[in-house]
């Protein structure tokens, strides 16, 4: 069983006038986030209060770039060229760092945001594409893609990634995620055994199918109703199972 | 007589299907180029052509943030609080500077906008938030302000700033330009003369008034339908009177 | 003392994920409802939610335009040309009048929203402008201005005015309201004080003085986080007092 | 061969400061003319101007709405559902209608532009959940769909269709079109050629298979560099053959 893990989640979804998430409770209690950059979620003030957060909290910043698609939440696939999805990675990782690097915090990861995190896996160009175009703008920072084939070929190519499970979506028979467009509250012990058995080398599909996993991160979902519930049940079973945590860069960098 | 000046334009102003201005043929002919980062014009894709003709023809590049107000091009006043301003101009400058580090470009300025840059003229407080965001996040990039009482005062107070004039725009009586929101071709003499009579130190107001400028580097703007005329016309005259160019961060390094 | 008038709500002002205000509980404790177009909230969807709410509540529907600022909830003032505020109110409504076909329900006035609301105040012309273009496309159809010179003028004219006063906002000695733009939670008694003054033909400024009010319709902030209570406590002085309520177009119907 | 039919092209393509199109030459040689709504491109401003050029040449009004993606100008697949696709399309015909009744010009028809116009292809349901969206907002109206299995199915239900075919698009060996991102000049005699190809009952694919097609309207693309002089092409060649041309509506008024 792995021992040392990332606990990531989303935060920073709030835009202008209205609020999701609760971000002072969530992001201390995770060792990575992802913090949404404006096409999807976030605006440059909702960016600068999380990132303070984070860096208030002790935790690892990245970026979370989405579709232009406020409406939809960046949930709705949208036809990107890989070359497209690259450049909006790009611009919203750009956006990210420069206020972050006004206060002093550095930005680690890149993980695309639902259904371009959905590309990412369906399209391995998008996903090298993607992994190309951050790492020639900053080459520390990591990509962060769904712990599979795509993630590792991503790998064998020379890219700087980190390979995700999560502990809160349903997985079909081939490995993939199944997006919620508006996730609901979910049973906290559920989502951490969920967690456990990734740990141990597998999930099983809504099928009832064993799908092998080798992830450095676990992700939970902030605008899950619940999101802070599901977060210190998994931090309760890292306590009685012996699972120490750190960022997903210096978990990711550990391999080979 | 000032001999060494910075002569900018506007530029990366197209927007997906839309074309505007002729980046290919007016960025050899400036120093410094303002490449619009996707508020009030530009896209991902069209900001990457741009930084790479700008480092094509050896010239330097600026971010160009504006409102967030593509129906309006950013030139319509929104009542924008200085730390709203300050987080607007950081979030596209970083946007831009991610796209230009992934083709190993610098970028040197920040110029705000059309009505972004009315605010930073009208309101000095904006002006020093605008200043002191950009230069946390960068300390080595300069601010480019309208050269005149707020330009003087944000430099007094440490900022980094470049002092700018303009070629192509009618001034009022208090030294404030005259913003058109759809440029018209204007004739290249004319704004040869009065480039001319900025680098001996004043402008004519439309009322005929005598307005002292200092100013580093000279703007002409590249929406006018005749740009690459009037930029060829005040070449010629620089030739003609010798005056040499520098990129606005050197010629604002060579004050103090 | 007025004993008939309208009580009137924003609603409507989610945005996709996104929830914001109780619109199933203010909606029907109110004779007329502001539905946001998707300008500065609202969205298809959501606007059909609300108007159909408003249908089963037996509430009066109008559109309520605003400025295109999201992420400024259309609270920021944006420099529009008379031209174009009328332009931005047509569109809008006959957005939602196309939702309300569909469900078969009619829309009966047009109110701007926020900041665009403050043009209509201090911009005459744009008010004059607006009331233009809606009567133009639907003769039937009211614009709701705030109660004093602008609306009485415009109702000169010949263009079908509702004249409002609000409930929950503060008023300058100019009679002008102070918009907050993050509205807070608010004394419903001290609310249903400034609304029974006003039916008495007055309201009292910040400063203390008393300004004279002559209004159709009384407004209450949907996204006011006590709207409800605000509003019951309205409706209880209501009861109390004698003061009957029918929707806005009808009570300024009845003027003249 | 039929001898009756609508010549339709999209306008109203400019968007802000951005010109696209040539609709001053465009509207007065087409019969029906679909003018874009502001999601994809278009703006209340542009509009109006587009209603008002029809209105002087005779040239019948439709609302052309998009997916809301003014950077990808409507023309990358978006995954709505059915249901949001119809209230794209009723939000957006709504928005059309209200600056056309302000003119006095009646709206009567709706042609989903771009990959909106493609998910009605792909998604039969879509299909109908916009005729039938459109439709209980006024019964009058039309939808256009492309002429084929859907269109078919879409009228077989009762709902009010026009069946398209394009001059200026590829088709595949389905019958289904090819859409270009940034449509290039094409040779007007072919597109002319595929015209009258079109009136005879059938299209020729890419590899040559013949596709039976019954149109009642043939569409050209506003935004080719050449739009007018294929226009002109297809007038011409129309005046030799003896083809009339009138609004789409009439022409699909009279079947059945």
């Amino acid at each position: 069983m792995r021992t040392l893990v990332d606990l990531n989640a989303d935060a920073g979804e709030s835009f202008g006038r209205w609020q999701l998430g609760d971000d002072e409770r969530l992001i201390p209690l995770v060792t990575s986030v992802n913090v949404a950059c404006g096409w999807h979620a976030g605006d440059p003030a909702t960016m600068r209060r999380s990132v303070q957060l984070a860096a208030d909290g002790d935790t690892a910043v990245g970026a979370h770039p989405g579709f232009p698609d406020l409406a939809g939440f960046g949930r709705r696939a949208l036809a990107m060229s890989p070359r497209e999805a690259a450049d909006a990675c790009l611009y919203q990782f750009g956006a990210l760092r420069a206020v972050a690097d006004s206060l002093g915090v550095p930005v680690r990861h890149v993980k695309p945001h639902g259904a371009l995190y959905g590309l990412t896996l369906r399209d391995p160009d998008a996903a090298e594409a993607v992994a190309d175009a951050v790492q020639s703008a900053d080459p520390e920072v990591r990509v962060v893609l769904l712990a599979g084939p795509t993630a590792d070929r991503v790998a064998e190519r020379g890219y700087r990634v980190v390979r995700e499970a999560f502990a809160d979506l349903d997985y079909d028979d081939n490995g993939h995620i199944i997006i919620e467009p508006n996730p609901q509250a979910k049973d906290p012990e559920v989502c951490a055994d969920q967690v456990m058995s990734v740990l141990r080398g597998s999930v099983t599909s809504v099928n009832g199918t064993a799908v092998p996993v080798d992830a450095d991160t676990i992700c939970l979902h902030g605008d899950r109703p619940n999101a802070v519930e599901v977060a210190k049940a998994i931090l309760d079973r890292f306590a009685t199972e012996g699972v120490r945590r750190a960022p997903m860069v210096e978990v990711a960098g550990q391999r080979a």
